[in-house]
């Protein structure tokens, strides 16, 4: 377990330099983070390097004890580039090239840009690469923030290479996108352009693949960074890159597979205002929000979700210290926050937090961004927090030694997000609301679950869930078909099997290419308003008696049990959740939408069967367990009593408590 | 009456075709539509066709025994016709170009698309226009979807024209549109340019103007349409076109004109969730609203507003099946849903109901938009339904058989519609609104009203309603008062005879043109606040004494009488309604912007003075009179009680009875 | 005290020009203002003048009794203009060039545009600058409606020279705005642009520069007309300009100081709509808001901040007489409502008041908007009410004949303003709804206080208020200091002191520059989002325990007093606002955002302590003192009692009462 900061000494006078290393170092500060934007400082004109100031902020912070995490420039061309090649500056959706003065101005498929970002990083890398005290690097910052899809000219050609790429011919293309649909068939591989701008909504096959062409120039330019570096760095050096939590437009699947780890940069306070409308349903209060510590949910959420892009340990690579300054209220974050943050990052499997930042800027956008420090230099809470955590090292090391077991497996597909978020057909029906739901579930019965990829070990789980596997090949109906004959228990949500991977709806009865798996028909689906409900009986036990938001009337093959049942017109009689035996394991449909009571129904129901010791956490609580030992965090503002193996344990108001045995 | 379908032989293997066709006829499907949207297919390259596929198809269904209609494919123009010509695509207000990718991408005013529209038109009739089993033929689809005002160089252009054959002379133009005003004065017709991204609101006679322009323009281009296929078809194949609900850009009876009849698309739960919006007042749910059946007033006053653009039957061409696409929600449809449906529309006054579509698209944007048939041709709701349609057939057509009696007619004039719209002076004042309520009002005393143009005839009627004639000539005002003269009795509404058809304001003291026919005088109009509400006082029964919204304080002449009077300042002792007996018949002027329950107690007021037979329409209820037949309508979850003639009849809940005597 | 009335005689036929001039004086009319917008009229080409029309109107006016003030036209210069150079039109924040066909359609900082103002500036002061009728002269109209901010190449190259100017080199540049934040350092002044279209948001520092450049293109572009009008006048001749209500973009101080006097256009119906959610907090209802005459105190504190600006009375260039047209309901306007308007008006300190319009308009984009007299020519109500004016007309003057006492000034600065519009930190930070607050508290207790730039005269003062001086530099701390310290009484607010006037954040601990003036420290500083509060203990009566919306820890040095005090975690213990003495004087630092409530009673505390005398001035009165009179006006339903020296005042209702003595 490492702590690192983030640090900008561009931005400081060098009189302060050595007492900020010697601070940092006094708070317990193991890391620091440089070089990230100062590309106009390092490189004045096109090939006139000024080393001297990196040169000696590496040594300072060397000399006072710390490792060194350097980052690539690249977020942030200077202007002299910029000014010389204005086709860089990206392209945005309504057709307008943006312009120099903020930051992520510049479209990945530039090769004017790739040839520039080749050239800085190969030499930075030539320069650090072999300082001992450097010990990683951090490619760019942040792809996908702001935005991640450009619509210009480069990426117009680079789209149409990368569907001849795909497709091989023209014929193939139209037939996989259906481009018949509206007299869409394309002559020329030039015919096709970007998605934007058309009169009605555009072909949703079109726009799929413009979404994956758009995140695979990402990937695409982080490899020609992971490339140059690798050519110039000695292997003991990680390469890494920060995500972040607005995950929807990069598949961080494919961004994290040649990266050493995968890294994040954790707000909680802003992900809390944001994720209660994001993640919550629209009728349903955030839980256990606290305006000045965040949601441990909304937190935990994200922090599950990236360790499992690699199934792996992670970084935080900015840390919340303080108020942040993007979110509508920006609230105040109480003293003590970051000591509860540390923890719960580390119980939930980050390696290293690296904190945002070490001083507050006093100038640029981030001014009303706070750091562990005041822009004065005065200690901030935070400051404080790590000197209280510092005490606590020790105790957070011996709990995270213990291993963290994950019986439960969710799927994230990407793909499918992007066809849900064009193609939702009902208002609020998002991919990863119906994720979270699942999460809030496991979470409220005491177990950690694993979000990953389809492509992913599944192996490693009892239970799989996939709540809409919108978008199905051959490949994975065979895999989740091997996992519950190998004895798993696997759920499929609704929609599943709808669609082939092209966009395109099967020529099969639903669940498609599940059909099988599932032994059941959907035979019809409705989308249900609000305030509509259909009515149900069950033998799950405590799962309340009505689909709302989205019913499947499902029709079960010989064999297949109906665990739920409409009661009424006009679904009365067909089945609402099946269960069939599948070689050693079980398939589950589940046919409606879950609330979040409904879904801690469903789960305590498929983890009692596969034996799996829950619990019954109290609203607001948030446990993990690593071995025989169990993290609870209570956020709210009173004590909270959890039971355990028969024995209260009192777990304090805005605090944790670590149980043993 | 006919029942018919619309089928996209292109997107499905032909070795479906045969088994579609029959399948069709056993559901007792008259018409199949085919070749909308597939100009790709038919010409791949310029000039090269491709008829054979279309052919076959067109053979495949006359076998079945079916009737052909044909579609132009012109509201998708191809992939190589668009990268040959890119001028072609249409500007938006914003002064983007649109791209290719959707439909609907040309701009109407294009001269190259007009040729090549002419040429595929000509080529289509030729082959297509002696086919035995051809019946008629559709032009292009949903003329002003998305968009109806382009404002490209070639609409500039083609404006300046319009204008010029207008006025004749810049000094008219100047003149009626009032230039003087904010020194906007023209010296040269090329100055004159769309009324977009100016920097203040631009001048509403400019604008008006280019409402119409565009207005023309549609109706010109589909003239071009009409006419390559007059010259090429037998007189026996009809010609229509088949419009939409959202009917603000494009003056529908300009449309109609020059057609054989008017079709449209009706799509009841889609416009239930959009009506409830835009033609309920903002404080009011929307009437007995059924998320499965769609609103049957607003379904219903769809169909009367269609059957109006003519004064005579139309087709609906499109009609929902199942679940829609488009909307927020696009909720389920209930089984039994069509069957209600189809015997709306046909007691309205549809001839033909086309349904859309056959089986649900596999690919492009309607992949949600359900069938008669599933993706995987298996039967859906819809299906179904036309099977218990068929027993019933005989008994539709027998009620149908009988007269529409509509002894109301309420004005629509599109250019009042959209003065009204560019300057509603107070939120929520919609001309569709206040028409909206009158026609429920008619509804819910079992009156069958007719929506027509001022310049229909007008002596069919014995009430005539002109609720907001904001805009209005000498024709109009003559019109009005020949009508009043030979008997009728008609009631102007609020903002009448504010402005003449250049959009400026009379000279005369209000209503304008209309102050002798009315015989009094509009002395103060007020826009009311939500809450502020002005006291009256009225002779009319069970005319709730308030008026909200707007309010006019009116001075009759000796001689009119006033039927409402305010009874607190500021327009104390002013009138709100009055009436004056001219000729044969009288003239009322309603003072103030009435709400559904006023509405009614005019309405009631009106036909009882008339001596036009009413009924008490309990909530939930629509009816429809055909000769001595009542069609009953319960769209709700409760049976309701009907009296008539002192009879009760039982409606079921969703379902409907056909009252006899 | 004078009246007048904004005519375009160019609107109506000459016929009318005699009765309309009689018909003004005969309601009171002294002066008549004319030629706004006439250009086209006046130049029908470039060069040919066509002055006969408007000589006749001012001949016709004089003889009628009439003074005359002519107006500047080019707010809306012609279409040979604009179409022979196009690049005068403006580019807008989305890069859009805005089109002819409106007003205002010009930027600021074309050359072309210069000369041309210039020539028909010079071109009518030359021909009526002589006229014995002719009082003064308006330069164009309305400077910032719509947009202040043009982004065109003119404005572009022109920032860049702005720029240079102000810092001399590119290095002090990049050092003030820190641009080594994001890599956005510049090598040449070429590649500044406006801050507009960047990906992510602009630096704060460029931003704020940006915003000043285009304020100061404003007031360049007046002086280029002060100086053509100034050369060819009279000097008795006056020059004024009319300013708006929306008084976010254009610093107000700089565009008064070099014309005689300024003038603003009150709406009060208009700016009641708006204002109640500019101007109130989200969770407040607007204090006796009368829906047909305005809320008295968001029309009063725009008078007061308009007398402000000089220091001086102002005039009332246009004051609306009946509906408008820009609201969302554009409500009906009370008879009455134009005496008890003017009457407001002339006690806060308007010199004269002209009436918009004469008659109302027919044609352009206005014409919904009510003139003293209808479309028609009849009178509206507002012609009737000048005649009652008529009749008041010596008690008014005889009322403002003694002296406004303004015991209580509030700082309004325009950098400070833009630097929180663009970085609020918390939804609903507002500087003018800061301001507001305390304007309203000094009104609830009969004091009129002088909203003035940090500039102004402070002396005048007993009580200053610095509700957020975000932005502060050594004048503005040495002239508040030197408040203090010769006997004053100054309030801080919240946030001050955080930043230079470059928008970056101070080095030093908060409040910066007023760290030894106020004798306490900032150590902590939350944004609070709804529902969230700080519990307090105040010695200030009647305050509010709670800090809510923003709470800032303050840590008195000795000798400073804490007036409350936080008793809660995470603040308690700290001061929440503190007092120190100063030289003769003291200072205060309120470090809470107060409601109204509070705002309140921190003002009876001032004021009580300066023994200023007050009044409990019960909700929905207004009043005015002047010498020993009292105006008190009060807009409700129903009728308020004011106690005065023990002596209760009975007010009617939608009325005012002078009480003497």
């Amino acid at each position: 377990m490492k702590l690192g900061v983030c640090y900008y000494p561009e931005h400081w006078s060098e009189k302060h330099w050595e007492t900020d290393a010697k601070e940092m170092h006094e708070a317990g500060i193991d890391i620091v983070r440089i070089a990230e934007f100062a590309w106009a400082k390092m490189e004045k004109e096109e090939g006139i390097y000024t080393w001297d100031w990196l040169d000696r902020s590496v040594e300072t912070l060397a000399t006072a004890g710390h490792q060194i995490l350097l980052c690539t420039p690249t977020a942030a061309p200077p202007a002299w580039l910029i000014s010389a090649h204005p086709d860089i500056l990206p392209v945005d959706e309504k057709g307008r090239r943006r312009r120099f003065g903020s930051r992520r101005h510049y479209c990945p498929n530039n090769k004017t840009y790739h040839e520039h970002s080749k050239r800085i990083t190969k030499a930075m890398a030539e320069r650090y690469g072999n300082h001992p005290a450097v010990i990683g690097w951090q490619i760019d910052n942040e792809f996908g923030c702001y935005f991640a899809r450009c619509y210009c000219e480069s990426c117009t050609s680079e789209f149409q290479n990368w569907l001849q790429k795909k497709y091989t011919s023209l014929d193939e293309l139209n037939e996989r996108w259906g481009t018949i649909f509206w007299s869409q068939t394309y002559n020329d591989w030039g015919q096709i352009e970007p998605y934007n701008l058309t009169v009605a909504e555009p072909n949703p096959s079109h726009v799929l693949d413009y979404y994956r062409f758009a995140s695979d120039s990402w990937v695409a330019y982080q490899q020609i960074q992971i490339d140059a570096l690798r050519a110039n760095i000695p292997k003991k050096q990680f390469i890494t890159h920060n995500v972040i939590a607005d995950l929807n437009t990069i598949d961080y699947h494919d961004l994290s597979r040649n990266l050493d780890f995968i890294s994040w940069d954790s707000y909680p306070t802003g992900y809390a205002e944001m994720g209660s409308q994001n993640l919550y349903a629209p009728d349903e209060e955030s839980f256990a929000y606290a305006h000045d510590l965040g949601d441990p949910l909304i937190t935990g959420f994200f922090h599950t979700l990236i360790r499992g892009l690699k199934q792996a340990p992670f970084w935080i690579m900015e840390h919340q210290t303080g108020a942040i300054n993007w979110s509508e209220n920006n609230t105040g974050v109480r003293p003590g926050a970051l000591r509860l943050w540390t923890w719960q990052a580390a119980a939930t499997g980050a390696e290293a937090v690296v904190y945002f930042r070490w001083k507050a800027s006093r100038f640029g956008l981030e001014q009303h961004h706070d750091g562990l420090r005041h822009h004065h230099g005065g200690a901030n809470n935070g400051y404080n927090d790590l000197l209280t955590l510092k005490t606590e090292r020790q105790a957070l090391e011996d709990f995270i030694a213990h291993p963290l077991d994950t019986p439960v497996g969710i799927l994230l597909d990407y793909s499918t997000l992007w066809a849900l978020e064009m193609q939702p057909h009902r208002k609020d029906f998002a991919y990863l609301k119906h994720l979270f739901v699942f999460y809030r579930a496991c979470k409220m019965l005491g177990i950690e679950p694993d979000i990953i990829s389809p492509q992913a070990d599944l192996n490693r789980y009892k239970v799989l869930l996939a709540p809409n596997t919108f978008l199905a090949d051959e490949v994975l109906a065979q895999n989740l078909d091997n996992f519950a004959a190998q004895g798993g228990s696997l759920m499929l949500g609704v929609r599943s099997g709808f669609k082939d991977t092209n966009n395109v709806v099967t020529e099969e009865p639903l669940p498609g290419l599940f059909r099988e798996l599932v032994g059941a028909k959907v035979a019809q689906w409705h989308s249900l308003p609000p305030k509509i409900a259909y009515s149900l009986q069950s033998e799950i036990p405590v799962f309340y008696p009505e689909a709302t938001f989205w019913a499947e009337a499902l029709k079960p093959d010989t064999g297949t049990k109906s665990l739920a049942t409409y009661t009424a017109f006009p679904f009365e009689n067909s089945s609402a959740i099946t269960e069939k035996k599948h070689g050693d394991g079980k398939v589950l449909y589940c046919g409606v939408y879950p609330d979040a009571k409904q879904a801690k129904a469903l789960m305590r129901f498929l983890l009692v069967a596969e034996n799996i010791p829950i619990l019954d956490i109290p609203d607001g609580l948030t446990v993990i367990s690593r071995g025989k030992k169990l993290f609870a965090l209570n956020l709210t503002e009173s004590p909270i009593v959890l039971v355990r193996k028969s024995n209260p344990y009192r777990i304090p108001a805005r605090n944790f408590k670590l149980i043993e045995g």
